[in-house]
């Protein structure tokens, strides 16, 4: 174990956060230990950490880690305690991480890393500063198998890459009736942009390379006002209203090109007001020797061109359908039965994340691509910065730091 | 809990088999209960069964077993076992499971339920024996969403069924390199049709209602000799061949027509040799009041024609795709992001068999959908044997057993 | 010219019938000597004939033929006409085919070729008591590029085809209130199978070569009534309904099996009240060394695999859409601008089965496909009517007569 | 007739350059007499040009023309020819255009409507100078059913348009090896922006309404060079190649955003260098009740999402896919068959292009939606040139004048 905390008993697992992607955690935590080669070392579950203590209790008795609580402090004092995903509000991600560092812990962060770019750089410098400890943000998308095969091809058989062009199309505030919340508040960028765009521009890069230049920023907001609720709202549900409405300040729609490191050029398309796609985030890559393809909305598949023969220039071009098998990154040893055609879940993609950050943290070679780090979680922010500032600029083009 | 074994404490589980479906079983289990309201009884993980020592002990590492061990006589006698699956070979299926039934054990068993349809009764027989234990076969194809939101549908807002079209594809058997092995032998309908096409006829019943006849059956070998290999082989995997070649006895390719009790007329068309279809499960449901279809290789969407309004004969007559999310079966509770889009994976399927078996032990009312009866596994091999009758008939209607 | 008429002026055409299918023989008539190369030899236009005076009038006005007419049997003595479309009732084409090849005219008739498996037998052998004239039945599906593209790799880069599954879907009768007509009337046989069947039969022969036998045939009538309309009725449409119902006498899904001289195996599947697909044929080839499938509902593409290379086995197997272009059947030259993803439609495959007959007419050699004979027709009716036979023996094996 | 050449004759038609686009113009007039109601008045097909004098004959018998010639200026002075097609080079385009307009005739011309803004504004300027006489520039994809179906439900079922992201993508620079030509020269945006952006162009106005912004543009060559070939060049076509190699000049992938009157924000994404892509223009427009999408590479369906029940907000929220009929834009009427899923190809736009331009010709009220004016040719290359300017300026936003 790479762990300042070093011990040679079982590695010990916290999650702070049991709403729906904290219960995600600990689910990936849980299948972990059963995917893959080597095994893991022995794994203790320890504590879920909740504000609202029955929701913490549920979490873990569910998901069978020995003990809830509320207050997240009480981690920073328990030896047995290791390994710490955090999974609440954005806000607050700086001050446990850092008192987490502090304390020696190995912290895996949901995304995006913090709620602002300064907030996000103390992060990596504190990651930075504490070498020996494994810091992660929580890029889960990275772990989808047929993204991952698409990677592995880009810049191999594949060529250099020569297009990006991604979309992340969802459709929770389409409606005017869906209530005013959070997240329609905040200057521009804040709204699409960074509620989903982050996963897209986060993929763009995993799969192409740094971007350089971002250029041509559009924020549009087409749903102007929205009606006050009448009571608390959870997630993107409808809510009794009231006849109060607030002006959203955010974009409902954003879009920009970019300019990759390799030369390559990139065209974002990013709404939260696109009916009929529920969640669904897509992308097409071009290069030199063939193109590929993937849409959410068809996990269990990924479309190539690969333009190695004649026929690929004739009577035989256009896209094969690749269904994703043990052929493919993850699948082999990464679900129960790994036979083509088995497709994968949300869930298992949080498996893949567990275990990935826990070999990190074991000191396992060989195995899963790292976890994203703190460093790539302020990365994401940075470029979304500069969108913002294109934006701001009537579309001019915004120079991006080089990815450290 | 209404088992026999009764008892206060948590329920005890053992697996007998730890091959890949063996283990697909321990993790079922595993998430079991961190699945769905309420929560589940708590559980207690006794045991994983082996021939293979070492595989025994891993799969009991790895899911967090108690103990391995390689006698399954051993769970007869062990008061803390309460749940047992058997994923064992199907000839052993019998012998096993009359003596778990007597000793007091609820037990779930792989598909097919038995070798031949006299060990299938005989199961059968010994389940009804056995009123006060939970009996089942994992038809785990049941337990996708997409799937089970289509047979929601059909006699409601679909109105009956007039037709059901259905094909299980695979390519497994298609090189003629692949070697000899078990399952090229034995005579016409232990090939494709038992391999593969049990998954279809359960799932025509599951979504249509019984049938009554089948008919036209017709089995076809494209593939006559199969080279035998050096050594041994696993699943459906590649080998050294020795220059012997052995004939293939059973079908390649099989289709019959069928009746369905509600006048509805069925299609199924079942090849092992069919490239491109790693593992392709479909079928097409008309009825009444519109139409919908599945596709196993894209598992996280379904569409469906819905006719009740006047656009429906018109302009927008056609189907729409719906992609599977919390306003579908099983997702809600089922996988840790339950928002729409999110897939699902076979390993999720595998948790819902298991807490669906579990509630049915555990006496609760109201959750999943219980699993297949002993009874069900009998009458999938009910009517692979009347199609085998139909197909050594010329294609002959042959009448099926009413289906209790 | 190999005609009887032979002269050296230009080749005279005429069209007998100018409903909506006589007019796609004027409009391909008309296209014909626009397409491909060599020139055609010069056409006259000579008439249309209608009973009714004023959709004859119409249709030769539009398509620019020299006359119209009621009475087909002005065209017997007409030297200035050569070759002959008869596009009326099936009924009819008899006694009309025979007195034209008696007058030395080619003539190309629309399927199915007869009424009565008597009648077109009558035609065939008149056909060929007439060696020096061609005949033709209209199978204008023949024509799609994709087809005969799929077509031309079975039994070449395909092999040989194992597996044929076919459908044939439409939606005209779901409803039941669309009102009883001729189409619902006649025997078991005489509804789907013959009225869409019939397409999917010869195309099915078309790409497979010669089935040998027909199996398990089963035909179901779910709408068993239909009001009786108020007035006259055309095509599908609906119409002001009467209280008075009456006995729909035929299928409305057919489903079969048939077995191919090559040892093949086929699936049929036939439906007129399919909702959602309001025409929609498709079909399914598999072979040794791959697969291809075809939807008419996406006409401009098909899919291939081709299992030429070791990906093909493992990571990147699945099917490989592809696009229709000039490196296709029929579209270099038979289309305005023949460069790729042009598609094609109906039009266009009258225009290529009008060029194809003229050039049989012609004595051009080395350009189209011919078109399919009175002999081909025939075929389709002896394939019908065995699939009757079997569903009338409870789904038993029929073997067919050799086809010549 | 609204021309100036009143007569009581048929409109005279002729056609300059019978190269691939020619021959598709001589077709759409060949077939536009056959299409639709009320029929057209009489035509007389007078003259087809072309600077290869065998070309212009050829065509000229194909398509049933009087006469061929090669010099277009013989046109003017004959009072049988009334409508001209111009379907020559773009820098040929004005001379012609302003003679044929002086003597009377009116014109109907190719895409792009010039080589330089300039020449296309005075082109407009000699129209507006000629009120009496039809002008059109031939962006034939409006003529496309599907879209033509998108475009009226936009403003009326679908709302307001919020959102287009149209992309363009073509294969045919892909290749390193395909040799330098014209197509290659001139400045950035003459590229893949000039050559297949305006297409999209013209269709994301057709379909949302005019532009007023376009922002952020980027252009990138991704193949810097390219071998000159040994001798003359047509089309894409490959060529023995030199060892000289020139630079290329201008765009193989352009990028921009725009926003529109009505407040919506566009992305545009167009490549050359695009694998898998032959030919392949697509678009999705999202609304505030619902979207819509379009693939070129399946003409015969388009998509659409309509939220106009709660099923659209739950359970059954996704795309519905629609096959083009009888119901659509164009296709009654306008194939020979016109039953529902019968498709269309490229030849059918051009034969609706020609019937619409006669309707304008003959003063027919009520008919098919009039071609694009020489206005809307001259928006086109404005929109093109202010990419090309946002493009200089670094991706900043650049005003459109008013679209007139």
């Amino acid at each position: 174990m790479t762990t300042s905390t070093s011990n040679t008993g079982p590695i010990g697992v916290a999650v702070i956060g049991a709403g729906m992607a904290g219960r995600a955690h600990c689910a990936g935590y849980r299948s972990a230990p059963t995917l893959f080669d080597p095994p893991l070392p022995p794994l203790r579950y320890v504590a879920v950490i909740d504000a609202d203590a029955a929701v913490a209790a549920d979490a873990a008795t569910r998901y069978g880690f020995e003990r809830s609580g509320t207050d997240w402090r009480e981690l920073l004092t328990d030896d047995s305690v290791h390994v710490v995903s955090i999974v609440v509000a954005n806000a607050l991600h700086r001050e446990i991480a850092e008192a987490l560092l502090d304390a020696g812990k190995h912290v895996l962060s949901e995304k995006p890393l913090a709620d602002t770019i300064e907030n996000a750089r103390a992060m990596a410098d504190a990651a930075a500063a504490h070498p020996d400890l494994v810091t992660g943000t929580a890029f889960v998308y990275r772990r989808q198998p047929a993204v991952a095969a698409i990677k592995n091809l880009v810049g191999q058989r594949l060529g250099e890459v020569s297009h990006f062009n991604g979309r992340y199309w969802c459709d929770y505030a389409n409606s005017p009736l869906t209530p005013m919340a959070w997240r329609y508040q905040g200057g521009p960028g804040t709204g699409a942009l960074n509620d989903i765009g982050s996963h897209l521009i986060d993929l763009a890069e995993f799969v192409c390379g740094p971007m350089t230049h971002v250029s041509g920023a559009s924020f549009t907001t087409l749903v102007k006002e929205r009606f006050v609720a009448k009571g608390t709202t959870y997630g993107h549900s409808r809510a009794e209203l009231t006849e109060e409405k607030k002006a959203v300040e955010n974009d409902d729609v954003a879009t920009f090109t970019a300019t990759f490191a390799n030369g390559a050029v990139g065209t974002f398309s990013i709404s939260r007001i696109a009916p009929g796609h529920a969640n669904s985030m897509a992308f097409d890559v071009f290069a030199q020797h063939g193109a590929a393809k993937w849409d959410m909305d068809r996990p269990a598949e990924f479309s190539v061109v690969l333009n190695e023969s004649d026929d690929a220039l004739a009577a035989y071009n256009g896209y094969n359908q690749v269904l994703v098998g043990p052929a493919h990154p993850y699948l082999k040893g990464g679900v129960p039965m790994d036979f083509p055609g088995v497709s994968y879940g949300v869930g298992d993609l949080f498996g893949f994340q567990a275990r990935a950050f826990l070999e990190q943290v074991a000191g396992i070679e060989g195995g899963l691509p790292p976890v994203a780090s703190f460093a790539d979680g302020l990365r994401d922010l940075e470029i979304i910065n500069a969108v913002i500032s294109s934006a701001a600029a009537g579309g001019a083009t915004v120079e991006l730091p080089s990815h450290h």
